[in-house]
């Protein structure tokens, strides 16, 4: 039988270099120095390429934020208790998170996903549930998902990207709230980079050194225990993600099949990209990196991508917070595109010609 | 007889240390990890320390774009025609360029000051003439202003500072416009930080190895000629200056004297802050950076102010673009310290207590 996975997998298009070869084109006609809006301009070029077109937008965008309990939370891999996942997706139903002030002030929607909380959640109202179950297993003692699991959290997230295509946007913000899910990201990073568990684990939401020796030991045992073979992705996304990783991969994959362009967040939505990258390599041509957390693996997973990050905030939140903040970059490169004046319609010398 | 310039720099206010810890004790109550919001939070007491409250505001927003002519652009040190000053102003006042893009696109309105450009400008409407007179003098030749006319811009900067700070604008973006003013700016990097010529001069809006060559060797020549003293910041900024540079340095005092603070753009936006900084020093509480640009003296600038960049994306535009695009950052810190839910509202648990 052949899977919704599949079919997205294998019907996303090639970045359309022509498009963007257009828009840099037009850009080089403005009135500035040729390349002197640096990144900015190669923004508006990426985004040309994702859509497919000379004209690319950035009016419709939405931050989608998934949530999910992880099994290795048990190790005391993290500075706060399991309850607040829950907590806290009451509080981005609420409106009164980080991500929610955000992507107000970007003008994003927020859109809630609970891909397997484990303590029912207060406040369901605003919170979209396409839950798996009530948290993964210990990725440290076996396999944090089966692979049926994985499979349908990958496809909730293809699903909330094929939805919010049709419905006018064009730009998704990836983010995420997972206690325990810098453990899940840092264990990922390790198989799809090669490189130690020491080199990228990091410090989640500010953990002692005593935790972090632990956080460390945790990834070890895991890759350990699980054996993963990183000729199979979806086999070490099973192994070593979480629902959330997971249902954000599969946003990167749904959006990438529909053109719309994915902004990552941090470190953990960033190693759901590179999960869905290895699922599907066309899928990288979707993405655009937002900012450099503090996290350690986060660098390696962008270098994996191929990615430069807009931004370098120091932040460590997560939630989409970092992708938030781009939005108003990206949308700026289209702005510059549409709006500003051309050297001859300004009457403006052009030494550049 | 106490001048304006005089009035303006021993009126400056300390910046408030008070407010900036009140601010970050508010910061730690809300519904995310202590400091995880990285940067965003450094700016939230910035802006609390400058403006002398802890309910800073960032909602009146201007750009002060001002443009000069100079002298030195007969030496042949920049790829475009001095008529493209004009040009370019009668572009703002039309609505047509990069900063009138992302002014908008920021939510700040624009302020477009002719300071001393040489040609009529086509189009006067929307662009306030506050000229000192054509273009300055040739600064290789012999300092580019008389004290006189430096004091004059100076105090025309304060005067709009003084005007928008009336006005209810809580935060100033500095930008400017002006053929030749990378050279000018270069020399007054080497003397305000002691590096030399080489270091500091860099490429503008897109030089050759040719052209580059003679710029180090301008200024070079307008160092030995001017014999600047940096214990006599007034005189090395007649000397080596501009117009616009002048302005925007008095923009800067007149700012910090009304606890307006000022987002800084890029290398030549900066060495008009830094110019300031040496007249004042308790000016530099007011300075945000917004950008690290691609010119080689701009780093030194900032290393000097003390003062790291907010955004890093290869612009060397001008005109207030990377202030523009920083303004967003600012609002964004503001917004989480207005409207982000305490750990007690959202009934989340505080691991960091």
């Amino acid at each position: 039988m052949i899977t919704l996975l599949e079919t997205t997998c294998a019907s996303i298009p090639p970045a359309d270099e022509a498009a963007a070869a257009a828009v840099q084109r037009r850009l080089d006609h403005k009135t500035k120095p040729r390349l002197s809006l640096g990144r900015l301009e190669e923004v508006a070029c990426a985004l040309a390429a994702i859509q497919g077109t000379d004209r690319p937008r950035a009016s419709g965008k939405a931050i989608v934020v998934m949530a999910g309990d992880h099994g290795v939370a048990e190790e005391g891999v993290s500075a706060y208790p399991q309850e607040v996942t829950a907590q806290m997706v009451a509080n981005f139903a609420a409106g009164g998170a980080a991500i929610n002030v955000l992507a107000r002030h970007a003008g994003a929607r927020v859109v809630v996903v609970d891909m397997g909380v484990k303590a029912p959640i207060p406040g369901l109202a605003g919170v979209r549930d396409l839950s798996v179950g009530p948290g993964t297993r210990n990725l440290a003692r076996g396999p944090a998902m089966r692979i049926d699991e994985v499979v349908r959290a990958l496809e909730a997230g293809i699903g909330v990207a094929s939805e919010l295509a049709d419905e006018g946007v064009r730009v998704i913000g990836i983010g995420e709230m997972g206690i325990g899910n810098t453990t899940a990201a840092s264990a990922l990073t390790a198989v799809f980079t090669g490189l130690s568990p020491a080199e990228v684990t990091g410090r989640g939401t500010g953990i002692d050194d005593a935790t972090h020796a632990r956080k460390v030991e945790v990834v070890t045992r895991a890759l350990a225990v699980n054996g993963p073979d990183d000729a199979d992705p979806l086999g070490v996304l099973a192994a070593l993600g979480g629902f959330e990783i997971a249902g954000l991969a599969g946003v990167v994959l749904g959006a990438a099949a529909r053109r719309v362009a994915v902004v990552m967040d941090g470190f953990i939505a960033s190693a759901a990209a590179l999960s869905a990258v290895r699922l599907a390599p066309r899928a990288a041509g979707a993405l655009l990196a937002s900012h450099r957390s503090v996290e350690a693996g986060h660098r390696a997973v962008l270098q994996a991508l191929g990615r430069r990050p807009l931004l370098d905030l120091d932040l460590r939140l997560g939630e989409g917070t970092g992708a938030a903040l781009a939005l108003h970059l990206v949308e700026a490169a289209v702005r510059i595109l549409d709006e500003m004046a051309t050297f001859e319609a300004a009457g403006v010398t052009d030494a550049g010609r």
